[in-house]
């Protein structure tokens, strides 16, 4: 049994049936398909636009990078090194991109049922105009197909984001970087907008082998030696106004934990004293990073950077894997999170600051109805993060409305974010996500619950109105 | 983009769209939305209806007093005094009724998706014959429409519950109350109850800032002085006589854990007569308070009141909204439960006593089919009680009946309670709840896992004779 | 209102309803409904098959054995003893089967909604041939009409393997149990095979009271004398090559925690040496069960019995009924489970190696999303083993597949098990998860995430070709 060729993508996929609910669905996803696309969160990394090169494979442009697709062949057995995610131990690494792009076709179905599968089809034949769907027989004619495309200006990044009109995009930066792709970026023609984001987290982690070099970086960048907790705090608010100066919107915080439990200032200068002579305790170095955390939202509250807290992901599951290949290979695994008590010191003391913008992501669907609405749902300072890396899928996107939006409304979210490595698939996420709002919003128009201008209007606001209104520049 | 004025309800909203499962859940409903309201848990107060005076405008009416609604418009920016909650430390207020009946009517698309929407628009068509939407522009003449409508008869407290067929009201009353307008009650004509419910729940936290006050307002109420942990169970066991006497189905308990140890009784006297002391400390309070759940279980054994269990949420989240405005704002937030193993000592005792009745409700709805079904599903005293305060919307009360009717069955559920301060949106709440059971019902009739006469049999019961069975009175 | 008869079985009973989902699901259906049973997790006993006898009446076939049905009846009042469950304390228990039948046909309207609804129609219908449902006014007739089917050769237990086109059929064994059946088994002819599978359970928990008579008893069947850690262990891997030499796949743990932590040799070894001694502390006990759960993957990777781990219900809630009835009444419930941290250690190990398959069940449906589809979703050794126990429910299977197809796609998955002591219900516990996978598939061909013929093929793997590969013999 193969896929039937020629394939043509399925222009009503990922709304719901029902003749009911279909038409309803397909009229509010009219209104917002051709909406421009608004990236607040992301990790494409600003060099890239800057370089502007064409990919140079689709192995390269589309398996390697993709912890997605790589996590998903190494569960059925191959190895990391056969998809050609470079070795960081000397392990020998597949090489010929067309070898990798065969193992993929020819495991195309176990793709079926996963977002991945949804991103594909939409990157092969709304980016690429491909004509058939990966398999056995096909992987080097497709390849081919791909290869000839990826060849052409249409392919380079600022073209890309040009073709899908993407409005603004959010890159994910170290508090120590230079930014200086960005500053080149921000000179260069054309409507969008390429905007760092600051992300202090090695800074915040004490305990971590490579701390002090950390520490160094943030010294040469900020231009204040950081010799204690006082000029530690200086620094990161230099970096702050710096990443400011260059357009930043947000800032971006991704630990273990969700505590945000203050330590008094005398505390935290003794914790980081001590770090810096390498005598911190694990216990120690997670107590201050939960502090930062509280610090953080203290200075969001004074500069305006909205900040955007998604703990509760357990990294590199497997020391072999990362021994062997490092991070980001697709084994991180969530764990259960709890933050009604975790957020209460933050949310008691900022939470009603109309200064402070806190936005939340979850990879633990369990607490949007229980913690995570109800407090959106109450503090203005708190808006609900889109579902997220594992949740981003149909029907978790869909559970995601179901869970949160009874209790805190459509307008204590923050809009999707596509968080993702892979430039090709932000279209097709962005696109992904817009077709499960049309077609939740039409099950409420169909069930009485709204009307069906009701139904756009919001449609509208959920895919463009509301990312653009959550991170604004604050005056 | 408005909404369309004239509006009319529509008289399918909250059923399931779809040409077979609409008709289906269409006839269930039309043979359970007339009957009569058996509401077995609220918070409405025995006096309002002793005293049965008109309303003083709509936003005292509908807005002030609905913490769901405060919540959501002080999470858009709003602060609490704006909206005219009253303040206990000063703080002024905003005083003109109509200036919040605005800023609600502003804001009015922040509701859609909620169930705070669908009980507005219910009680707007239903109860004040409302024809239009709330909206920035038909605030004033909205206002002036239901301003005339609280000034007839119709809107007095006792004429909404005969108008809208209410045959039982259970209130929540103070274990030390007086009872007065309960006994008055009694005497009026007419064919609804008016019934107490015994709720200790502040005589139980030894630790609290005022219990030895609580205790001194029991011991007068009681007519027995409590002086040790004997008289202070002579005394609960009096008051629960007394209540019994004034119609009393039920006691209510809602504390933030679900552990039900009990202490050895020596243990308890000494923690008790600690905190007559005032030097009880907060463990010591904490396990109090478990054991005396344990305690209710067995009186509740003895003089058959049933027992209400509701754990889980947290109060009073930000400390300076409970400082300017007290509690009951919409700062109260769920935390995740456990129940197997904090239930098994009450269980253990008095699960298979056939004299014991208990329902536990849960804002977490994660142990719907994980403890709760398995567990209500096992033990006849035990019943699982109705999907409750953020989760009595349409997709969490559907999700309930997915989750925990497969283990639980139908029958040891214990019915819909509206748990609510708002006396308007009794009717609206009672009915939305049978909408969302009959379209669960009509869709297992679609799936052919029951006949339709089954799926109307079992409509009537969850609306009206699984209730009144659940809290009947003993003999 | 009573049930209209005579009764048709629904043909598209359990396929979801509407004009566009309905047939496809159909169609999906019709390809599987007929394939061959894999049964590769159960409690039907070996000897059953071996002596073939002939059932003696109804409710000693449908009711006593099936603690979902006592359960229910118990949740309502009845007692155990009135079911005719065994008396291990000299309750007298009720002896006749009609009365039993009886009390079991009056309730007959507590199942709606329920799995055993399903279950029983499909067997009343299929297996029995019956034109009625149970009522009260029809159990004397239905249970003459099930008596005389009872006595025909077509109820044999080997019959109704044939007849219902069981291929496998895997038992559950004590360690320590001869196989004496199984070998004998081996010998009949005849299409189906009935396999046993080790399950070590109560050799692993050092701390119950009989564990010492159980090691008198894994010596004797190992020929390998237990006197301390390392025979022991010898003794096992006997005892596990025994099982492989009488066509074992697998192992079953059935532990109340996740928990694999290793303990160092030496410390599993004092331990053991405690625990023959009767001097071991609970802790001990507990810290040594979960490091054999790491030997036990260690013993996987080794021989190639696939390891199934299914952790995460309490066992035996109630003393009372204990003392009563012994255990496998209706009173063992779930808790909350944690997979990611738990299961690290043996992942971290054996995760990535080739010649280890680990199957891993949860009765807690939150860990679906959050933690398993993602670990089955990333180490090649693990499969998501299907919904279990309380989650093999119409609603919970299509949980299973929304929670975790998305992330662990549905070739990380290893199939249905029936996972049932009633070997009347394997055939209808099998259809009712045929027509939800169809009624899943149909609803992704439906919006386009999949074309039909891919629909079919991942249809028939579920069915049939993923339970065959997951517990493959290993060569």
């Amino acid at each position: 049994m193969t896929n039937s060729n020629p394939w043509v993508l399925d222009p009503d996929r990922a709304l719901p049936a029902g003749s009911t609910v279909r038409p309803l669905a397909r009229e509010i996803y009219q209104h917002i398909s051709g909406l421009p696309i608004v990236s607040m969160h992301g990790h494409v990394e600003a060099e890239l636009f800057l370089r502007n090169e064409l990919f140079g494979n689709p192995a390269e442009m589309l398996i390697v990078p993709d912890h997605y697709l790589v996590r998903m062949l190494v569960s059925q057995g191959y190895r990391h090194s056969e998809l050609g995610v470079p070795s960081k131990d000397g392990t020998a690494v597949e090489m010929d991109p067309r070898a990798i792009w065969r193992r993929f076709c020819q495991n195309w179905k176990l793709f079926r049922g996963t977002p991945t599968r949804f991103w594909l089809e939409h990157e092969l034949a709304v980016i690429f105009g491909a004509t058939m769907l990966p398999s056995e027989e096909n992987a080097d004619a497709l390849y081919d197909q791909l290869q000839a495309a990826l060849a052409t200006d249409a392919f380079r990044p600022l073209s890309i984001l040009e073709r899908f009109n993407v409005e603004i995009l959010a890159t994910t930066d170290a508090a120590a970087a230079d930014l200086a792709a960005h500053h080149k970026l921000a000179q260069l023609p054309g409507a969008h907008k390429i905007l760092p984001t600051f992300r202090p987290d090695s800074l915040l982690h004490v305990g971590n082998a490579n701390w002090c070099e950390e520490i160094n970086t943030l010294s040469q960048a900020s231009g204040i030696e950081v010799v204690d907790y006082g000029t530690f705090l200086d620094a990161l608010r230099q970096r702050r106004a710096d990443f400011i100066a260059a357009g930043a919107r947000a800032t971006d915080h991704g630990h273990l934990s969700a505590d945000t439990t203050p330590l008094p200032a005398a505390e935290s200068a003794r914790i980081f004293a001590a770090a810096l002579q390498g005598t911190v305790t694990a216990q120690e170095a997670e107590a201050f990073s939960c502090s930062m955390i509280f610090e953080m939202a203290r200075m969001s509250s004074e500069d305006g950077l909205v900040m955007q807290f998604h703990p509760g992901v357990l990294r590199n599951h497997n020391a072999a894997i990362l021994g062997a290949h490092g991070p980001d290979t697709g084994l991180d695994i969530p764990v259960a999170m709890e933050f009604t008590r975790a957020l209460r010191p933050l949310l008691d003391e900022f939470g009603m600051n109309p200064n402070f913008r806190f936005i939340v992501f979850t990879t633990d669907e369990t607490v949007y109805s229980r913690e995570l609405a109800p407090l959106a749902g109450a503090y203005p300072a708190m808006k609900l993060g889109a579902p997220w890396w594992f949740l981003d899928s149909p029907q978790q996107m869909l559970r995601f409305r179901e869970s949160a939006v009874e209790t805190a409304g459509f307008y204590n979210t923050s809009g999707f974010v596509d968080d993702t490595r892979a430039l090709a698939s932000i279209p097709a996420r962005h696109d992904l996500s817009r077709r499960i709002d049309a077609g939740y919003l039409a099950r409420l128009v169909a069930e009485g619950r709204m009307n069906l201008d009701e139904g756009i209007e919001t449609a509208i606001d959920l895919t463009y109105n509301i990312p653009l209104q959550s991170y604004a520049a604050r005056p």
